[in-house]
């Protein structure tokens, strides 16, 4: 129990997100917050339906694997997690699943606990084009692309350094982040498909497809290896630097600390964020990161 | 050039399934082979549109990512196989996809010449259900599999057997199929998911659905492992023996002889085939081998 007679709950998901306007909850539209909100609502009888805290707040039409959320729920009655995972599971839309529910450890934050949020993007350069099975979460690339020059070129961006060239700017917002890694590797089923795994701290909005869009310039040879680095240094808005689109991207993972650092790590979070206005405290759905 | 200067035209594709009803085309129903008949008779201007030929007749809602079909075309004026492909892309929905389009080798026969079939059939179960982005080829099951006693059933199907027992009979058809591989596997992605591979020189309807049902029975524990035997060798079709659905299923290679030995091939399965009247030559769609 957090405070209040709240309790806060951890919850584990993927979805594809095709059919959704992203990660937030705006009136009017489709979003996963919304469905799942609303599906705790009638799961608990809740009104108004509990607002959620996610790690990765994904565009339109961005997917998951592994997302984290969580949501303070009035524990009386006592809220029974196995129970409201049947439940949801049985209200949830195909596109939308629960992979697990549970009490959170004490300082846990979906979002501000979080040390590393992990990436895929996907794209499939094979003349004759994309799997229809995969045509969902895989962009199609009609020029071939040179796997070794697009991981030199990544290997120029790796480390801690301001993306601002790489983010749709905003505000007096930090755009600071720590790049732990970014490699591309074919898929072993030899279908044309390349595979970026991107991994940071945190992500500014656009920063993945952004970086993925100048290193697809790079892979089909329209720029040299050491264009992206150098866009990065510029420390500016590229025009000449493509933002690839959302169906590609997928987020597959959120790592936490172990539960006796959570706390620690909420504080220095928020210290940081706070620092300047956050890249993601806003409302519209198109300011998620990824 | 065949004959008749008409000439003829190899097509591997890949489809999902999930928005036809089948591959074989029927009125007013949309199927693969009536869509790419189309695109080929628009292609073309070919009125009517031309019969396709094709290796695994996929049922309503099975899948196919290494499909083989052929085509005689009129070769005046003369066919470009690479601009066919093209022309094909252009004009073909996004969920199929012609990987090749190239002339036949003489003696090629996309049915008669083909000397093994590989499906994989794929379960989830995990109780948290299937990844939303894999629901589309991949069934979940709400019971935990054994893997283990699920191979140790599948190996006493291997060989050639009279697989009467699951198959949905026909007239005067053999149900005799040697079958080569029958294996499962865990996914490397730790999702829950089973991947069963399937080999044989041909299927009778339905055989794959069928064997895997009794497979999952065996590995759900509700039979033990000796029973799929036994129910083969039985040899007459068996209620308990449940047909598993069809968009687990995906058709993902057809494998042909060295060129120099399609026309014996085609020779050898012709008879094979006329012996008793073919398993596979009926017009309904639901008459799919796999």
């Amino acid at each position: 129990m957090i405070r209040g007679g709240l309790v806060r709950i951890r919850l584990d998901l993927g979805y594809d997100g095709t059919d959704f306007a992203g990660w937030a909850r705006q009136p009017g539209r489709r979003t996963v917050e919304g469905v799942l909100s609303e599906a705790l609502a009638t799961a608990l009888r809740l009104s108004p339906a509990p607002r959620l805290t996610v790690a990765g707040r994904t565009d339109a039409g961005v997917h998951a694997r592994g997302q984290v959320a969580h949501v303070d729920l009035p524990d009386v009655p006592p809220v029974d997690p196995a129970d409201l995972g049947h439940r949801l599971r049985g209200l949830l839309p195909a596109d939308v699943r629960v992979r697990s529910v549970r009490f959170a450890p004490s300082g846990f934050d979906a979002r501000f606990a979080a040390v590393l949020r992990r990436y895929v993007y996907r794209v499939c350069d094979d003349p004759s084009g994309v799997d229809p099975l995969r045509r969902r979460d895989v962009l199609w690339h009609r020029r071939r692309l040179d796997l070794d020059a697009m991981n030199a070129a990544a290997a120029g961006l790796i480390g801690e350094h301001d993306f601002a060239a790489y983010c749709r700017p905003r505000e007096g917002a930090s755009t600071v982040r720590r790049l732990d890694q970014l490699t591309w590797a074919r898929d072993r089923d030899d279908d044309g498909v390349l595979e970026a795994t991107v991994c940071a701290d945190a992500f500014c909005h656009n920063q993945v497809r952004a970086i993925v869009g100048a290193l697809v310039a790079v892979g089909e040879g329209r720029r040299p290896v050491s264009w992206p680095a150098t866009v990065l240094v510029a420390g500016v808005r590229d025009p000449a630097v493509t933002v690839v689109p959302a169906h590609g991207l997928t987020l597959v993972e959120v790592t936490y600390p172990p539960d006796g650092q959570l706390a620690a790590r909420v504080h220095s979070a928020r210290q940081k964020r706070s620092f300047a206005a956050s890249t993601d405290t806003g409302q519209p759905a198109n300011d998620a990161w990824g």
